[in-house]
């Protein structure tokens, strides 16, 4: 019966392609979209294609922006001696949203990651090491993920920058706020041991 | 820092308005739209506005279809005495994939339901009532759901239905295929031995 209508089962198709959607929901999503008013089914389409239309990658941080330089990278206020590398523009949106850094960005687009064959010349190392060697930077606070791959390319990109001569650092292994100490995995206890601080 | 994006926050705020979708599901897919080419990107909008643009309601059966008459209410193969009713397309669906009927259908799009205030006249039970007046139908076969308002539904149809001299059937309540009886709730195994067939 859905073989006999064509645009239903393109569209489920289109929808079970995007993570975590698997048939079953995007056939529910599809139906969704036939019950809704034709305005909101275009308005869904429409916001797809600015998307598309608008966003672009910075030139400098390679985070994403509808404007190049990002509003980041061309505010004067932020302090540009600091530079925060992370996976993905949704790091950096975490790590904005935490206002605790108020330096500038620089956005990998990936981890290194041996078995899915990305090395460091499919992520946004060059263009970092060339921004620098153009002086001005003092700290690199690496904050990839804390997965076996962001902890690779923390570890890769200490060894190449503290060579430049700057500070690298990296963000704080420890216990969750609000966690119940007993329930956190003993590898995390055993770093937040390590790095216990004086208080 | 995605307020500086209007059109990331709008696609997000767009996808967030699908059912089972929150805002930080929303936002993994936005970014996952922004992470596909053009040509992908282009095909899941493309797929929803072809999808609003060919989709329309049969008007006999008021199923979706891209021709009207629907594919099943043309087919001259089927049983044109016996009609199926549904409360949704995807009920239809279903059934159809048992391959256990083989007459028509009609599509309710919604069930009874004085809490949300959808009475009779907002589902399409007039067009039925009105199909079945024509006659040559002598069995309506109730597939609404088994939830309060499908049951309701239900009860309503057969009271004007019956009046018209054609037979009205129920689908089976009874335990599901594969069940562990043990496991079963005690409401449909209570409907399973009510329903007790001889073998």
């Amino acid at each position: 019966m859905i073989d006999s209508l064509p645009s239903l089962s393109r569209l489920i198709a289109e929808m079970a392609k995007l993570p975590g959607i698997g048939r079953k929901s995007a056939a529910r999503l599809a139906f969704h979209v036939l019950r809704q008013s034709e305005a909101e089914a275009t308005a869904l389409a429409q916001a797809i294609i600015e998307l598309k239309d608008r966003v672009r990658f910075c030139t400098c941080c390679f985070s994403v922006t509808e404007e190049d330089p990002c509003t980041i990278c061309q505010d004067v206020g932020r302090d540009s001696s600091k530079v925060c590398v992370v996976e993905q523009p949704q790091d950096l949106i975490a790590i904005e949203r935490s206002r605790s850094f108020t330096g500038r960005y620089h956005v990998l687009h990936g981890a290194l990651s041996p078995l899915e064959r990305v090395g460091p010349e499919d992520l946004k190392i060059a263009p970092l090491l060339s921004r620098l060697e153009q002086g001005g930077v003092d700290e690199v606070l690496l904050a990839t993920n804390f997965s076996v791959e962001g902890e690779a390319t923390a570890l890769y990109l200490a060894g190449v920058i503290r060579p430049l001569g700057i500070e690298v650092t990296r963000l704080a292994y420890g216990i969750p706020l609000g966690s119940d100490l007993e329930y956190v995995d003993e590898a995390t206890v055993n770093r937040a041991v390590e790095g216990r601080r004086t208080l």
